[in-house]
């Protein structure tokens, strides 16, 4: 495969502009769903290069489309754009430059290294075998997310596989780290509204005690985990907040629950959205309460293909050194890439971006957060890794 | 008795003054702990009658002593003079001119209806068998109360009965009510700190769930009443707020309760107090958190004398008609005249002071709480009613 | 009152009468239900006196009645026949003489007074002002009670009030008790089956943990004594039996849980037949579990008529002493004699049979069971003083 | 590797003998601790066949060493041969002939199987490159298990890696399964005893409920999976029985709870230990009541080798077919094969032995539980295998 062979050097030519472009949407960063100016920005980037551009697609998602010269599969690799309310509390030249916003997890990075990638191809275009479709995907950081209204609008439409990577502080530079099967949770949220009837604290009887039964109602809960799910499908059920009542003395009308469900597979997923409601459910028709119960959908888990997870390894290893590409352990956090993965084979992957030397010591979300600019030449190159390696399977297979 | 005799028509003829008194008092309400005015208008309206007064009796406390020409007992008769910090919403002429305060318990009646039983006594002091004690107490709004003070400044010294009436509109006008033995209850107030250790609501291992572990304390707590206390002596067991966490996703550090106690005897009530340190230690300590906890003691439970009470139904009947007299379900409420009877024989009773036709529908401490004026003539007749009635027996005695 | 001031005298001479039939019904005793030959005897003696006499009356009940020369009320006085199914282990010369039957409770030396009464007032019917009607009521210890049917079958046609004593050897000989309202608990047993799914126990998930099941309903079930239940009103609620499972490492299918429900009123009893039918329902509901749930419907509250409880002190006093007739404290034991009171005005009280001196030291129901039998001549004269002291009030208010 | 290419057939050819020798084993079955004769007769065949014999190894443990001509590893392969106290129900000419005890697990086979290898080893030793050790293990069935004393007596001494296999009813015959890392879990067993304060069902004060006690207790467990336990990091508490009281109206005096405890890594088991500890400890306190915590500490949970665990998908894919070997779910079943893989790498195997065509359709410890027997021969070809598959590793790495 000619075209793996160049992706090193070509790539790395071009990580003084990667550098460039990530810092440029660093300090001009915009929050979910309002990427407008962002969504422009890269879509000129992709035209300069030549690209074949579609804009506004589910929104203000961006689809760059290269076709090889050569017959072969069409590859989707995905990069989110959207930043974060968080205040930049960085001290440099390129901290962000809307009061409030920031680009607290990295995506600035996904699409400077999407960018690079997108180069490559289309200056490489007559050694390449099919299609690659570059994904430029808005408001991950907010259900319901920006990939269900990029895949209606035809985003995955002929794909044959998908791969996305995230830049990933926890995990040092100079490493790469994926599993097989689930790895990041579904995080769904829900609130319980339970309305007993209050009184006089000295006076309990004809009250409807409503922190005696919110109480129950935690503590029923927690039997959803031990009993009900299956001890081989991590879940999780956290209540974490319960507010009720005032003072010492008056028996409290109302209590409040907040919380959220995390699993790594959709059977486990919905079967504690039923425990859960019939929990909420008997738990306030036995104490005589009224209640509320609204369950916040959000991401499904990613769940990782089996043979895409294992590629990885083959892929990671010249790239990264055989002790650095690691299989990682799964993780109770959200992502909408699980939507593509719902509908197509792929893998989603983690690229060291962590480092002290470079700053980049902060968990993704803070004030402060940064990456070491150089994972971005390893997310490009692994990105590329994937798809070639996965067009050679393919034409081998033919 | 010729001083019973007399009274009905004396004190009738005063109701003018008591009138005039108590929307005096009304107009001018102090809080507990701070009612210099009252207590020295009040010192002003004894000696204008020619009383014997002792000021400053443990704070703003007041003494009238009334010796009779006849030897016979040392009878108190308690009344106590502090607001509410509440909003008068009544209007009428006499509403509160003090923004934010109120005579929203009938204290003020009760204070005009002494002062009666003050001029009565003296008045008529050639045919007084004994002393007459009138105490006019301040604070019985706020723990610690004024009752404690006064007693150790002497209040009690020598006395061989004290009686005192609450002016009660759940009560009607025309009627009176007491039971012997327990009457009212004390009430305590706990507030219970849980500090476990918070963290993200995806992983709670390492954490410790401050709302796991205080729903598992409501919970326990149940049980003091229903397996711990004898069900023939009362008690009341309360969480009234249950705060902790903040938001659906973050497992909450901390969690705070807090409640009250209320019993109709000292044994039963530190034995909940000594059931609920245990169950608060032995829960937090089991979740691994760390806790503060604290009861701050309020009044004891009223006990009113078996003998006392008997009386206040051979007094009451002539009084009130037979019917009228009746005997009243033990409440959850508190009164530090419990302090007087923790040392002497006695009885608090209730005058009935409700009624719709003088507005009279509210419940004590509501900002449009009023009395049946006329209620105030019950109780003075009442009060002398039960001290010439101990005297009459005590001389019998002799 | 001239009845009444020859009864001590009567009643006194034959007291060695009511100690030959104690000792005789007590070396013969019958079970609950089966008291054929008790029945038979004491009819015998009855018409030996010279009464009329009505035989199985709802069963093995016989009605003494006795009416009198002179116009006056139906007074019904109560005693029960029936033994225990309890090995007799007193050594003494009147042991019970039928293997694993005793009377240990008492009802011999009920009988062994009625029938005293009865002769009493047979002898006296010249001066009797009225009807006085015996119950010789069996099944007093066995649901449903043999009180039921004697109402049926009429007894209670006519009645103006109705007394009943037991002799209790809690009391000391010399004292005699009751309480006006309230005075002993009804009593309703209940069990209750959950079924689960079992299963290994390392595979929770698709069980329906039956054990989980019923410790919730345990906890949950404590929040109907603690907060349903007005603290004035007493009640209990007691699960006395958990069974389920058999091993450590099979997930339990089912648990049977059985219990108790005391109050003293029925308002606060059937509110807690309500919410515990509530808790097993949606407990079972919650966890997926199925259910059957019985509750066995005991016998109702003793509740004494206040006006003849009032008269029992006044009756009591000069029987017994000033100091001898007290107030006893509730107690949540059953009676049947709750159906009479039910019906008619009345009062049911102990008389003191305790002595250790007599070896009376066991509480009802002990194996070694005894009274103190003065007691017997003691119960005769308060249920003639009572019967008397109520034909003279009525009179009097004709 | 010329062993690897001769194996299959030799072994094929043996496959007469490891059916009669299985068919022997079946039918005298020995227990636990007390496999005498199996052990001698084992001994028997592997003397017949020149193998030498190290006897009464840990107990009746005995060990084949197999020394080869060519230098090269020490290669342990682990048979057990203890069988179960279930009587067999199965209609065949093979079944046990020693009433209620019987091979319900499959470890006839596993020696059989073992047999055959030690065979094929003994007869091309001028082939075989370093000593392949064969351990006939007792009393797996019981803990602690028989292969801690076969190791104190030497029995890993000089090895370099392991392999075990059982035969698997619930995988189809034809197939073969492991995973890396944690495959199967720890099993101990906990007893816990509380004695509260019995009494009468209606006095509950005073008492100390042990079901109360006990349900609370229950609940609080929930929340070791629930809470403390990584969701990534499976385990399981159950609470297989609970047995409390005996009658509706008497509070349970004590209450046994009965339980179990899985997990897949050493600390996750101990922690859990530590807090069920303080669950009880703290609830009991908290109640009143005193306890008695007894944790029967079980086998280690089974954790396979990553690299070896990789081996077997290269080594099975040839003799099971590519798409046969598969991965397995980690499940909550214990094995002291553990205590080998707490002390050398290696892998534990699962080989498909069901087949209803065959009868095999029973699970593990079922009275009529049967294995299609040709798995015996995919056991053995399995661990030779993986023998010289590590052989030739090891000898290529020199």
């Amino acid at each position: 495969m000619r075209l793996e062979s160049i992706a090193e050097k070509w790539l790395s030519e071009r990580y003084p502009d990667m550098v460039r472009w990530r810092r440029h949407l660093h300090q001009h960063p915009e929050l979910s769903f309002r990427e407008k100016d962002t969504s422009h920005w890269i879509a000129s980037r992709l035209e300069e290069m030549g690209c074949e551009v579609r804009r506004n697609v589910g929104g203000h998602g961006l689809i760059a489309t290269i076709k090889g010269a050569l017959p072969g599969p069409v590859v989707a690799l995905r990069a989110d754009i959207d930043a974060l309310p968080i205040q930049d509390e960085k001290e440099c030249e390129y901290a962000s430059k809307v009061p409030g916003v920031m680009h607290a997890c990295g995506h600035d990075g996904h699409t400077a290294a999407m960018l690079a990638v997108a180069g490559f191809y289309h200056h490489n275009r007559e050694l390449l075998a099919g299609e690659r479709r570059l994904l430029f995907q808005p408001a991950e950081e907010v259900t319901p997310g920006g990939a269900i209204e990029m895949i209606k609008d035809g985003a995955l439409d002929g794909v044959d596989v998908i791969y996305g990577v995230h830049l990933w502080t926890p995990l040092p530079y100079g490493k790469a780290a994926t599993r097989p099967g689930p790895f990041m949770s579904s995080a769904d949220e829900f609130v319980i509204e339970i309305e007993g009837k209050g009184g006089h604290g000295g006076l309990p009887h004809g009250t409807i005690d409503a922190i005696v039964a919110g109480s129950a109602l935690v503590q029923g809960v927690q039997s959803i985990v031990s009993r009900n799910v299956n001890p081989l499908h991590p879940a999780v059920v956290t209540i974490g907040s319960f507010q009720a009542g005032t003072t010492n003395n008056v028996i409290a009308e109302r209590c409040q629950l907040k919380g959220t469900v995390r699993a790594f597979d959709e059977g486990t997923r919905f079967m504690i959205h039923d425990r859960l409601e019939a929990f909420v459910t008997h738990t306030c028709e036995m104490y005589g309460a009224k209640y509320e119960y609204h369950m916040r959908i959000g991401y499904p888990p990613v769940v990782n293909d089996e043979t895409e997870a294992r590629r990885f390894f083959n892929v990671a290893g010249p790239i990264f050194g055989a002790e650095q590409a690691v299989e990682a352990e799964a993780i109770t956090v959200a992502e909408d890439f699980s939507y593509y993965l719902n509908q197509k084979p792929g893998v989603f992957m983690f690229v060291g971006a962590g480092n002290p030397e470079a700053g980049a010591i902060y968990s993704h979300h803070h004030p402060k957060f940064d990456i070491d600019e150089r994972a971005m030449l390893h997310s490009a190159r692994l990105l590329v890794g994937m798809a070639e390696g996965y067009a050679s399977d393919s034409i081998g297979r033919q």
